[in-house]
């Protein structure tokens, strides 16, 4: 097992805090359960990445940020996992929360895992005052208003908003990842937007693709599940061709998109491995066999 | 219908910007019918009545602090009443949020009004830093390490800790109050914590006595729920007349309590109030009509 780096250290730091003396030992462990072993970690790694890029000396706050947006993902899959949305049994190829430790703990550990990311960035906007505009980036990100709850719902409303509902169900946190990852570094966020946007349309579009060509190996959970939920899928809705070309419009505004910075070749490699890693070769045959190879083993990041 | 008063009417426009354009309709539909028509607002009154007693002059801040309470109080609500936590059909005489709007909704309600509470006491921290301390307490009260959501694992821990279940479900949101009330004054908030804890205290002492004692029109909600789900309660424990004794008890010690501040007569007078409304007048048979009486009445808030 490779050794925690900096951001791993920062998280379990945190995470000791939120889940304290206090804290019954039945939820403890299943907060723990929920949140490591972690997967890719994606959007906190694209918060620092831009953090770098933009000239953050020190990364200390940019960690912070990245711990409350990993946070909230947590608890958005945790929730989204339950009986009464996706009743989804696996998760990063374990047993999902709702499963190990019943409906109620799942709850609780999605309302703790929540508030537990405000009180991670709350705290670090006290030592680091000029944080203070995270936070209400992150609440936009996960709330109601177009953020991952508005995503999640969208999803049991009669006449879903797709454009809406995709932008709220991923988009929004690698919106938040950049928009906070500038806000670290001290400079103007907002052209920071576009890069998360884009990052995470590409996400979503890697995801419905390998929902409909990937295996359950791979993801870490079930496949077809777009197709079981109705859920709208770029992949069913372009057909694979187009849709593996839309992933690669998609991933060229996103470089496009990256403002001037201090060190924009440096998050253009980032990029580079990041792309490699988690969007995986255009592959046109559903994957029906469940056989973990090693190349397919490099895509098992998309669903964690 | 009483006109709306200043608290009500800040309320009223945060929970616009909390359910914006972004929010699916059948979301915002439940998250209103979550929030409004409200209970007595307990803990939003009680943290101005704090602010004021301890000499604030602008009540802006204090407002903003209530509505963060009053928002997670409203969340820890309607995740309690799911069918995996007490399944309770009924909130405040009307239809529990899952009940009428499925037990999805009902998840996403709870999380989308904990993200509502932060994001409201975030903007107002950008207004005027000094609330910044109010975040981690607002964090504290509801989360896992001891807060709200600590609260309600105990109950299917199978070894509760009695005295930090009741702290963490019902005290921990009256202190948050008292302590936010402070920090919105610009005083030494600490002092102010023992006010709430047993403001807390008294308020549970008085919920487990309704509860044998009570009317479901008074509760607004189904009595005799402490020995049906197996609840800690005070009233069961102890008997009703030494419940009763010990609610006299606590509301002298909480009265003992209040720091020396700028206008502790306006506090007395305003718990004085309070307690009238709230405390019921000691009654030892259980009611097992379900009349409502003007002087029951006054109980209802209770439940709220």
């Amino acid at each position: 097992m490779a050794r925690p780096d900096a951001f791993e250290i920062v998280l379990s730091r945190a995470f000791t805090r939120i889940v304290g003396r206090g804290t019954p030992p039945q939820l403890a462990a299943a907060l723990r359960h929920a949140v490591f072993p972690g997967g890719a970690r994606v959007r906190p790694r694209l918060l620092l990445a831009v953090a770098q890029a933009a000239g953050a000396r020190d990364l200390s706050a940019a960690r912070h940020g990245g711990v409350a947006v990993e946070l909230v993902h947590c608890a958005s899959l945790v929730h989204d996992d339950m009986p009464c949305f996706d009743n989804a049994p696996i998760r990063r190829g374990r047993a999902a929360v709702h499963a190990k430790f019943g409906e109620a703990t799942a709850v609780l550990v999605g309302d703790g895992l929540i508030v537990g990311a405000f009180d991670v960035l709350a705290r670090a906007c006290i030592d680091d005052p000029r944080l203070l505009p995270a936070l209400p980036v992150l609440a936009q990100a996960s709330g109601a208003a177009g953020g991952l709850v508005a995503g999640q719902a969208w999803e049991a409303e009669p006449s879903p908003d797709v454009a809406r509902y995709h932008r709220a169900k991923t988009g929004g946190l690698f919106e938040a990842a950049t928009v906070i990852g500038a806000i670290a570094a001290g400079v103007e966020p907002e052209p920071w937007r576009a890069v998360g946007a884009a990052f995470g349309e590409a996400y979503q579009i890697a995801d419905d693709l390998l929902d409909l060509v990937g295996t359950p190996t791979e993801l870490g959970k079930p496949v077809g599940q777009d197709i079981v939920h109705a859920r709208p899928s770029a992949a069913i809705e372009l057909g694979l061709e187009r849709a593996w070309a839309r992933l690669d419009d998609v991933l060229q505004r996103m470089r496009g998109a990256i403002p001037p910075c201090a060190d924009a070749d440096a998050l253009h490699r980032w990029l580079d491995e990041a792309c490699a890693r988690l969007f995986p070769a255009r592959r046109l045959q559903p994957c029906t066999g469940d056989a973990l190879t090693r190349d397919d083993a490099t895509a098992t990041a998309l669903s964690m």
